[in-house]
């Protein structure tokens, strides 16, 4: 308890004003208060749950959860950070609404928030879309709050979306942060952000993007690695370079696995579609071309298998710093000999990993808690003492 | 505070007790006091959850939901509406279950009631079914609870049916009570419930019915309009004219949507399909008839087709009174130039009434939270005094 | 109250310690202080509920439901349940989530356990695999569990496997027991659990091997008759032999529906695929052989119908103990004349025990209530007491 107690003051020294009902969009949006906030609040809410302290801010409430892609880990993440602050999630599944029927994305946001408190979309798969929808979804609740249509303002948590995905990435930097015993042991670490084969086309862009636009924040030599022609989002390396030169870490490009391996403390090779084809097949989704569509995952496909030596293998993790960088991924990941023929890595990296790979995986429920309470509590500090002070049990066992 | 407890206040001089332990099916069964009631509840309900006291009369608790047809708006208000009391919706998904494998209603109704306090129905698609099958249900669970094979009772709310849609046309009411100033103010006002043109076929009646089956019981003048063939069921226009008998109000059928709209205070213009159409279209599903079906559909569109003039233009809303007629719609509406070429209602008009569209549809939860909770509690102004006085916030923001 | 105390009281003389922190997977792995602790739990908790007193335990957390298989009763059991102590149901749908992508049952039940207290599974389609895949999400959620991937240990209830439908036979046991006016009144009562014809093929055998497996255990006389070809697995009638012997009852088998009726005091007959046919079909499901499948599905309704004599007449109930022996099924039973042209039992048979049927039926979530509690609760008895003393209303009604 004490420990919680002294965890709870550290927070007095961050501004987190501006998060108060507010979205979590990008990352790079946020201040390094607010990210820290996160971090500290995401622990604080795990530390009470250990300790049987139940967390729930809300007697009663909704969370709309709108997952545009299938998903397990992220919808269970979501589930448990809405179950841990007291909100039922009710799931908008578009097939059974009558959304299709022409309604509007403004129509839809008002009609399902009027006791909404929280929003949590994932939208990554067309390029240009997933974000602008968030705020679009975004604005037209807030103008609903303001018209007086809703009694309160749901706050948006990106779940993913085409540019960036900070439940993801934030889960990955408290997990990093956590192995190299705190923030002030970062800088000057190398992280290899790499492009992987996978037998599959198509995956988002959002983890190493997100991953760039994060990492660079905390001082370290962040290397992006990806064979010609997978390039990501421009703005994002922008992002990134602003960041390594704002914190004295560096942000480079690569086009070889070998050369981000080198000494690197810790890597995350991970496959992901090439930004520009991923373009051209929103605009073919667009037009209704779904020939197009087809040609060009055969034509992605092709061009993958050019690339099936960009696997994480013991040779690969043999040139990181003293053979022992820490091995990232969101899962799930394509497992060579296991869940394909070639992938992005190889059994015996990822059987050495799988621990901290889960306990990595496991931040994010905490993660969107953090946010989710963030956007909704004034004044986090004083409701975490008197949730603490309480200390009502969550579970009487 | 005072505010309230004022408005609880009120509840004294109403003869609620018949709606305890008892279903919502259509608002034609229930006494002016018993409506009157509901829009009090509803409106305390709201004030409460403004204010941030929970309403949470459940501590555990399952509601039932049960939708035949697609919907969101439904769904939404079903699942706010049972979240603000506390109780936890199980949808009975009929492809999920075994329903299918000649399971009767009788055996389904119990099994699913086991700890179910609340059933919410929507069953709108055919004609002569929906409502009777709601009333199965309830026939079979009220049994099931005097048999002992049930702990409690659980009541019905109709979601929707083939005849009304009483917690569409409460909100509805209720938008209309506030925007005027209080239910004194509606003697004499004209409402016009008129078809309109829409390019879909087949939408239910339950729309038009309801309005004429309420809106007549305050002493307004309601006109029923739409092209011939297009008529609602004849029970339905006997209780309108029997409520207008006994109110002072009247009801009249025109089939010409301008003498409706002619010095209208309230318009609600909105599509559906011919009664006699939607009877034929059962029978042709009961025996198995898709060719049929297809056939009457091509025709039902092709009949449509020659009402496109009907219309809420803005030359259509200029006839109306001082040109400023109340717009309802139950939403989606067909928007022309917006979700089709031509629609139920133009652009500019749908615009300049979204904000309120939006607020009436907002009231949806509170009315069934209203209808749920006084079904729930024996003495309502008792309980709700409880809640006030005990203000236990709905949210530690 | 006092009664509610009485029945706590009888705790103190089970061993019940074993249960926490485990999992429910088979009957016969429970002793029988276990087994009669879960039916003392499941009554308890049932006279909580009826007295008004909230049996939560749970202020947040999460049960985790995976169906694979269709189900109504087995869902809304585990749901009404976990929402009786507190948690929120999570539904693994495996169509949803990205567990076809490769990724592995260890992965899978790590990410959804985060913040799982419970695991709900029905797994009953192909044999020697679903008990097997519960025990391998128990062993994998236990590991993460002591590798600190998780903070809780999530316990499985097993909601119907290949083996055993353990929820299933409890509640049918809990159902005898009270008819029959306590477990001391059933030493020497005859039991005949009996297979019966049916117009569908494949059902599973894990209610007949559940029946032998738990009902052999008081002291009764319990007889399997089937058509020659429709064995269960064999490993279960031995459990049912050794179960006969140390409790004095006895265990028969025997091809004649008669020989099996004659003066038995409980008739439970159903209808189940042939142990063999099943593992030839499981064999075929994991070659792909969906011709296979067919043309045995063909030869298996063949088979079936050589035996439509296999039904529970009046004739046949006429045999039985007074002619009056308690008529059991799990449900939905096929009826004759009723959900099929010739079914398992006759409309009158049916009808005459469709009160009882239910109340059998609506011990279900009282029993996996129980399960949980169980495995939740260190110290059963005292947390009983304190739900009791402090006697929170489920309801404010």
């Amino acid at each position: 308890m004490d420990n919680i107690n002294q965890m709870i003051e550290k927070l007095a020294t961050l501004d987190l004003k501006r998060m108060y009902e507010n979205d979590f969009f990008l990352t790079w949006e946020k201040t390094d208060d607010e990210i820290q906030g996160v971090f500290e609040v995401a622990e604080i809410l795990r530390k009470m749950r250990e300790n049987n302290i139940s967390s729930r801010i809300f007697d009663s409430g909704l969370a709309i959860s709108l997952f545009r892609d299938n998903s397990t880990r992220t919808r269970f993440s979501f589930a448990s950070a809405c179950n841990l602050l007291g909100l039922t999630v009710q799931d908008l599944d578009e097939g059974k609404s009558q959304i299709a029927h022409g309604e509007t994305v403004r129509e839809t946001a008002n009609m399902i928030s009027f006791m909404a408190d929280v929003i949590g979309i994932r939208d990554d798969m067309y390029i240009g879309k997933g974000n602008a929808y968030m705020r679009d979804v975004s604005r037209y609740v807030k103008q609903g709050y303001e018209d007086g249509v809703l009694e309160q303002r749901p706050t948006l948590v990106n779940l993913q979306c085409d540019i960036d995905h900070p439940t993801q990435v934030m889960a990955d930097m408290l997990h990093i942060i956590k192995e190299f015993g705190g923030v002030e042991n970062l800088k000057g670490k190398k992280v290899a952000m790499t492009w992987a084969y996978s037998p599959s086309y198509g995956k988002p862009l959002s983890v190493p993007q997100g991953v760039i636009g994060l990492m660079t924040r905390f001082g370290m030599d962040v290397t992006l690695a990806h064979p010609e022609g997978y390039e990501v989002m421009a703005d994002v390396e922008e992002v990134a370079k602003k960041n390594a030169e704002k914190t004295g870490g560096s942000f480079r490009k690569t086009n070889s696995m070998k050369e981000a391996f080198k000494d690197a403390d810790i890597v995350y090779p991970k496959s992901w579609a090439p930004y520009s084809a991923m373009e051209k097949r929103t605009v073919m989704y667009g037009n209704g071309d779904f020939d197009g569509i087809k040609a060009l995952e055969k034509e992605l496909l092709a061009h993958n298998a050019k690339h099936k030596d960009w696997e994480c293998t013991e040779e690969m993790m043999s040139l990181t710093k003293n053979k022992k960088a820490l091995y990232l991924h969101c899962l799930p990941a394509d497992i060579t000999g296991v869940s394909c023929e070639r992938g992005e890595v190889a059994e015996s990296v990822f059987d050495r990993y799988r621990e901290p790979l889960y306990k990595q995986a496991g931040n994010k429920p905490y993660i969107i808690a953090a946010m989710i309470f963030l956007s909704k509590v004034k004044n986090p500090q004083a409701t975490l003492k008197e949730l603490a002070a309480k200390a009502a049990p969550r579970w009487i066992g």
